[in-house]
């Protein structure tokens, strides 16, 4: 029997970073540590000294320092915490929210850090949920469109505000000095990686699935970027990299610098960057075509692995290499999940539900699971469209909007919250049913996030409506521990790691022992909703009626 | 100056009667009087002192002790309140619910005040809310359709459950021993005239609205009842009567017994009987074609007068002299609106409303109704069907169910209220274009009932959404000021009275100062929206998408 060596895995989010030190025989998580951001989530003010810089609605920044306070806080901690000798950790992942991204130097010094830019909000890394960049998201679906670019097929044939070149073009637009003065402009993920390396290395990750790069056919051909404005039709040369790492590659070793921030040994190993939710597939044991991972949370994304390259109608993104190399990772989404139901407990549930939960000590979510879990499938006589903020897959369109139909007047709060739970299951078979349309099979589904562990009637009712069985990650911080997982192959089985993540994930993933599956009385009834789901999806949401647009246009019009 | 004279209203409703003392001359209302029934609805058992009969579900039942009782407290405590005499009062006249009937024998007892009987719910008052006789119902309409009976058209195509020969036909069908047993079938409405004056007189109201009669048709043929059920031939001779009194007549005088219950003078002149909406018309002061009359609570009832005979799509009922003699008086109506208001505040309104209206000191309608108000039309971006209890006109169809399409993450409680307080009025456009379309002109509408009194952001939304100034009737007991101002007429000018409705109604009847004008700015917005609820109501409503009897369906198989 080997010894004990470690991995570390650091999961950058979006209020916080989570470092977890991970047993690399076992997959043990031996310890946590986490780092809320001084500056969190920036998006009213810069934190300046100096007076206050307001930023516009739909900015979202962040505080690239807070990245280097995570490594300096939680590294130490999860050591301190276990007394292991630092030269036992022989590898250290990272996964980042994307798109999340910024301008910085020649030498990686982000260029919010220099007094001369500190001040220009556009100086600041720009977070996955800024959303102030919609126009030039227009502008290059407009462009491509025209153009014929076949790469926009990769994406559903629409990007979105969220990603790279949107971001980096809102730059151009409003702040032509910034763009000019950024050497290069990164993911946050690859500029963490820089400084624990020394070395600017770029993942296939972000590259893929938010900057419309692919292996076979590299960046979009800079005549699109000069199509798309002048300026921008050297960017690929002149800021970013035409050399990008695939998923499970090691990026380098620890320089002296960063040795000192974490206290680990120099030289230590450290993988190329990855994304939160991709790194959750082989840390919730999937590394193989078939079986569908979802991370369910306020929203959900959809992952699954296949052999070939496919088109499938509104999914974000297929890319090589893009989640396990060799395979091709197809990413599908629903913008509204958790947050739905969030919204309708802050805004719809009675006082004396409240109440009620109050006197059993449960939270309201448990009590209309308790009360909605009594029901069988049909019962409450409800119907929802799940698009309270648009729909991702398979219509990717935001100015769709929910609906809810099936109301009367013995209508109960509990009855509401099933139907909305209902409708977002409808709204992953869907997407199921639009991978297996383009031949990219999902026989399993495999859950990851907050909303599985806290529901077991939603997980249910997913495998009702879909048809298939429905497991559960073990790890209760999958994306770190994926994370891990994928230093432990940087280091190599040598050193006692994995010589690939699908030797890491036989012995570091689990699931949990419990399977739902779908009860064949439950599935026949959520069959007939279904194709009721179906005729109000393509009604509402395939141009027959467009009432939400209109009532949105209105809405804009009046407000 | 002629002395003061007074008439005495007495409005029977569902859980009370209320009687109102009103000077002839003025219009003036004196006292008022009101006695909650003892037995009230009797809907799980009947109130027997000899063990319980329980009732099935669907049934409401009352006990005509009860109407009498009402006789012997209220007049004698509107008349101990003023220490008028009771000469000076000169007539009486009532209003009911409707449909609402009984079985008695040919002395006028019910059926259910005998000891032989009093065990069989079937012998009871069937309240205008029994619904448990809705296989008859559907039987009758099956019947009247396969023969082409014309009189059917008359109520929309459809006849309802609470009507007269729905009831009978259940008391048939379920207690034939009752049907038998009873000489005389009638509405409560015109027993209760028969207890005061000792003669059996039918109205033209409820004959017309709620028993198929017409004044120029009378019945429907024997051959009609004869195939409904061989045993129902003859039930119009053996049971009821061809002589129906048209709204407006003197039913005759007080009896020497009933003058003893009253403490009124034996003699006082008594209006033949009438229904508690219709009678609220001339008490609105509508006597002549052009304006609607609503009456606003739960659901709304739309009346309106017309000088020709149309058929109009899914209104409830024409009747010649129903409610104006004279005139053919058109009904229609919304099953849910009210309701639906107090369901969402029932079901919907978040635990930090019900403290800031607690804080204001308001209740929570108002406070949503605060909120809302703030908005102008369309901010909200929803869009709703008013179906939460079906839908009575113009689609007659209890199967439809609510819809809310439009929400988004940002939907707040008062986006949803108001924008079912919209759909109401929406409905009541959808029955003002059928009205119009037809032929039956709706210049104005008039408002009585709780609704216009608590809501000044309804009034407008309607002014608004039907383009029609709205006014209100000036007393808060329309039903029995209307009853009054009969009970004036059967007096006549002699007396004290008048001769004409139409004259009473000109003295004794008013509307408030305010007027709802509609805005045109306003208007403009919800007719864009109308037309988006028209789309919605048609494509669910009549036939293109039945996914609301679908669910419904699914619902009843699996509960």
């Amino acid at each position: 029997m080997r010894e004990s060596k470690y991995a570390i895995g650091i999961d950058f989010g979006t209020e916080s970073g989570r470092a977890v030190l991970v047993e690399t025989k076992t997959g043990n998580e031996i310890a946590t540590s986490i780092y809320t951001y001084k500056n969190g989530v920036i998006d009213k003010a810069l934190p300046l000294d100096n007076g206050p810089v307001q930023l516009e609605p739909e900015w979202a920044l962040q505080d690239p320092q807070d990245y280097i306070r995570t490594f300096q806080k939680t590294i130490p901690d999860v050591i301190a915490q276990t007394n292991i000798k630092p030269e036992d950790v022989i590898g250290i992942g990272i996964d980042f929210t994307a798109c999340t991204m910024l301008p910085v130097r020649n030498d990686g010094t982000p260029l919010c850090t220099l007094a001369d830019y500190r001040r220009n909000p556009h100086a600041w890394v720009k977070l996955w949920k800024h959303h102030a960049a919609q126009p030039e998201a227009d502008k290059i679906n407009a462009t491509a469109h025209q153009r014929g670019e076949k790469w926009i097929n990769r994406y559903g044939g629409k990007i979105s505000s969220e990603w790279f070149f949107a971001k980096t073009l809102q730059i151009l637009d409003e702040a032509p000095e910034i763009y000019y003065a950024a050497d290069r402009l990164l993911e946050a993920a690859d500029w963490v990686i820089w400084q624990l390396t020394g070395e600017e290395k770029r993942n296939s990750c972000t590259a893929g699935y938010k900057a419309m790069w692919s292996k076979r056919e590299g960046y979009p051909a800079d005549a699109f970027f000069k199509a798309l404005d002048p300026r921008l039709e050297k960017v690929i040369d002149e800021k970013m990299s035409r050399t990008i790492c695939p998923i499970g590659d090691k990026a380098g070793e620890l320089t002296a610098r960063a040795a000192k921030w974490t206290g680990l040994k120099e030289g230590t190993a450290v993988a190329i960057a990855n994304v939160d939710a991709h790194v959750s597939v082989p840390a919730a044991t999937v590394t193989e075509p078939g079986r569908m991972v979802m991370i369910m949370g306020t929203s959900i994304c959809h992952m699954v692995l296949g052999e070939e390259n496919r088109t499938v109608e509104g999914m974000c993104g297929v890319v090589e290499d893009g989640i396990i190399p060799g395979l091709f990772g197809f990413e599908a989404g629903q913008s509204g999940v958790g947050d739905i139901f969030a919204w309708f407990v802050n805004n719809c549930i009675p006082e004396e539900y409240h109440n009620e939960a109050r006197k059993s000590g449960m939270d309201v979510h448990h009590l209309l699971e308790e009360k909605a879990a009594l029901q069988k499938p049909g019962q409450h006589g409800l119907l929802a469209l799940d698009w309270w903020n648009g729909n991702r897959s398979v219509l990717v369109d935001v100015d769709l909007s929910g609906l809810l139909i099936g109301a009367i007047l013995g209508t109960k709060p509990e009855d509401i919250y099933r139907a909305l739970i209902e409708a977002t299951a409808y709204g992953t078979r869907v997407i199921i049913e639009a991978f297996e349309k383009n031949g990219v099979n999902v026989n399993e589904l495999v859950a990851c996030g907050g909303l599985p562990e806290k529901n077991k009637m939603l997980m249910q009712i997913y495998a009702d409506v879909t048809g298939r069985n429905f497991k559960i990650s073990a790890s209760k911080q999958t994306p770190a521990l994926g994370s891990a997982m994928f230093g432990a192959v940087a280091a190599g089985s040598k050193a006692g790691g994995y010589d690939t993540i699908f030797d890491a994930a036989k012995h570091m993933a689990r699931l949990k022992d419990e399977v739902y599956e779908p009860i064949p009385e439950n599935q026949i009834i959520y069959d007939q909703i279904f194709t009721e789901y179906m005729r109000l999806h393509d009604y509402f949401g395939r141009g027959e009626n467009n009432v939400m647009k209109t009532l949105k246009k209105i809405r804009d019009q009046v407000s």
